[in-house]
């Protein structure tokens, strides 16, 4: 399925920020046999489908550049950050409210596949992206996972930062936590009108984080 | 105990790096209530005793600059990076062989309590510790963890990534992952000849890494 046009004039961004809403990478990777697209990798469908936005000012949630179907006829993908490097979006079957990923957009199977610039770039937004998801749920702790091949339970295996909000050591989703996250158990589907309503919430925290970031560190 | 003396004279290092061997944090932080180092943190006591060296080209085992006493009283650290900014060492209990930790120098409790430079620069060498860990013990798949908070089952409260090589899935070590990563269940400690010798070949890891990377990006 094609995507949606993407309307390039992007709103204004803090003065400190360079951002360019640039163009996803769809070309082969130099001195790598790594592809950057994947046929069957439903990351690389996502990241192929949600244009970058500019993630100090990110559309409505009315807008074409969100539109949760544009994965069809795979599941809804709810985006809360798109940048011409990065994708992050809610976890279809989350851990707890709050679960999301964060992936570059070209395919690269592990960690040590990315660029260095690319992994700066996530360090960068995985802390942007935590704190954006207390934020958005109100909870002060997280897990950061991120898991490297089968023997260490990696399921899509395009590389991706698990961001996952944790209410409380001793409540039942805690128990199915240690549990599932790594491979065994039952996990929620995500119910969509709630998943849509927390993508917006977390898409403004992130664009607070940024504005304060350029302001010149907010504590966050 | 103070630190023993720390030789300036740095070897070269490759032509597109920026490396500064700087001075530790000891400053307070600005727009922050956070000190940046705290008098009961083992990781501040870490980052104190160990000077940056050149990641490029590490010093020799031999050398004082990585005496794993120099933490006595406390238990041994065995560095495997330590650039201005950052920290690498084994952990105390690993989980695996090759478990190792990375921090910023500064007391940061949670990610969220890091700044944006330091975030990239997790990135950067999270990235490349990763492959040096691969490399150093054969192992191809890992685990990436960083808690946040005590409901996450974070300990130490100065923030960390874990990276945890994954043998096989299905092995005893893989049974106790599950079951001691979030805090519960029996690590062994670690043996200290054995652990000299890992982290030398992890340091030298970490320079081929850096080398290839300035070298224009050979493949991990």
């Amino acid at each position: 399925m094609a995507p949606k046009t993407y309307n390039s004039s992007l709103p204004p961004i803090p003065s400190s920020s360079t951002f360019d809403p640039g163009r996803p990478h769809t070309h082969t990777h130099n001195n790598s046999n790594t592809q950057t697209t994947s046929a069957d990798c439903p990351f690389c469908h996502i990241s192929a489908v949600f244009r970058p936005y500019n993630p100090a000012n990110p559309p409505p949630p009315t807008s074409a550049l969100l539109d949760p179907e544009l994965t069809s006829p795979q599941a809804s993908a709810f985006v809360v950050l798109s940048t011409p490097h990065l994708v992050a979006f809610l976890d279809i079957m989350p851990l707890s409210t709050g679960h999301v990923l964060l992936c570059p957009r070209p395919h690269r199977p592990k960690l040590t596949d990315v660029s260095p610039a690319e992994s700066a770039e996530l360090g960068r937004y995985l802390r942007i992206l935590s704190a954006a998801v207390v934020r958005a749920t109100g909870v002060a702790d997280w897990n950061v996972v991120q898991n490297n091949g089968a023997a260490a339970a990696q399921v899509v295996p395009h590389m991706h930062f698990h961001v996952i909000p944790r209410p409380e050591l001793r409540d039942k989703r805690s128990e199915r936590f240690t549990a599932t996250m790594f491979g065994r158990g039952q996990r929620d589907e995500l119910d969509e009108e709630e998943a849509a309503e927390l993508a917006g919430r977390v898409r403004r925290a992130v664009a607070e984080i940024v504005w304060a970031d350029a302001e010149g560190g907010a504590k966050l």
